[in-house]
């Protein structure tokens, strides 16, 4: 295991890290369900509308549109589960109202105090692909103590794209190692490592629901490896 | 005065508006000053870096330099005024640290208090000419509890540049009279206004020492006029 004290920032994935997007979004969609398409199941709403997130970032990543920000993305992504469902016939402003779901996502337990622990000692910052606004919605309500939102919408690029990484290095100052990514995805960490960034893996067997297959534990000797939040401040001798 | 629940942001300058630059550098200068230039006043030595401040983001501004941040001009600008004093031999790292010293300015007295206060009804950040790291610095250590950090490294581009203001905007997902920059200077205000964001003026007549001449007061109705951040947050009814 790494020195920790040669690490000076942590940034974070969110979806999934920090907060329950799974939860929160089946839970926001309840009441339009109920209007709409009675009988249906909140999660598997959630499941779907998650589905499209992977592939309409990667028409940016590809090159093949420009950057746009996530909740674009997002409201393009709901419009075409709502007609899969079809749901039809619903005003623009319920669907943007909708969309405002990803902004009001509970945390997981652990992250809001371990996130005060560790930016005691650390600068902490998300670096998702959530775009500042809804990151800064979702703090606010949440209670996340961020010190800077970083990520997609400040280098216009999605993660994986290797400049999220490298240019939130050079936004910060730092050594690719003095900077840590904290994720509960390999494929990010990976990514990030590729980078020379240090890396810290989080357990969230959950995030998908109750059989979940990916992602349920540590695929790479990463350079933290913990069950939740307050383990990895442990780790690095924060107080709690 | 507009009524101020239109206000959905507030967006701040940071250098003289919400801390005092001036007496921070002095200070941070002293120790330096009195090892290569002793008896050398330290508030002409604050004077005299500020003073390439404008100059130098003038060459990005103008499209002749392209974007870096304001931790390399604020570098470039002591090395111009270290050679003005005569001052030479100084090794790299002590520049790179006397450098440091923009991340270490102390605020007003009203700022934190005030910053608070508004935060529990606004989104919170600076707009400000410093790179995101200087912000965070300045604020972990200071205590200043931003929602975000915004300005120009995230717009790459320097104030009073219009698109400094317009993106900011875009950015929150706002329209732009939901934004309000409050500042101690009529010039940023006045740039603001021509996006047609809101105003707040707050008097700073210190912050180029006891002789200033300029920006002593509001030079237009601007929406808003404190003489504190404190009795501006009284203005938009947050209660203290």
């Amino acid at each position: 295991m790494k020195n920790h004290t040669g690490i000076k920032a942590l940034v974070f994935d969110v979806f999934g890290t920090i907060v329950d997007w799974r939860s929160g979004i089946a839970r926001e969609a309840e009441p339009f369900l109920n209007r709409y398409a009675p009988g249906r199941d909140t999660f598997d709403f959630a499941d779907a509308w998650r589905r499209e997130y992977s592939p309409s970032m990667e028409e940016v990543r590809s090159g093949r549109r420009p950057y746009v920000r996530l909740d674009v993305l997002h409201r393009e992504n709901l419009v075409r589960v709502l007609t899969r469902y079809g749901i039809v016939g619903v005003p623009d402003s319920e669907i943007d109202e909708l969309n405002l779901a990803w902004h009001h996502l509970d945390p997981w337990p652990d992250s809001v105090e371990a996130l005060c622990r560790l930016k005691r000692e650390f600068i902490i910052a998300p670096l998702s692909n959530g775009n500042i606004r809804l990151m800064v919605d979702m703090a606010k309500r949440a209670g996340l103590p961020w010190d800077a939102i970083l990520g997609a919408d400040v280098v216009q690029a999605y993660k994986p794209s290797p400049q999220v990484y490298s240019e939130t290095v050079n936004i910060l100052g730092l050594a690719p190692a003095e900077l840590c990514l904290v994720a509960a995805h390999n494929g990010d960490l990976a990514a990030a490592r590729r980078l020379g960034l240090t890396t810290a893996f989080i357990a969230r067997p959950t995030e998908h629901g109750p059989h979940q297959t990916t992602d349920l534990k540590a695929e790479e000797a990463w350079d933290f490896v913990a069950d939740d939040l307050n383990e990895l401040a442990e780790q690095l001798g924060c107080p709690g």
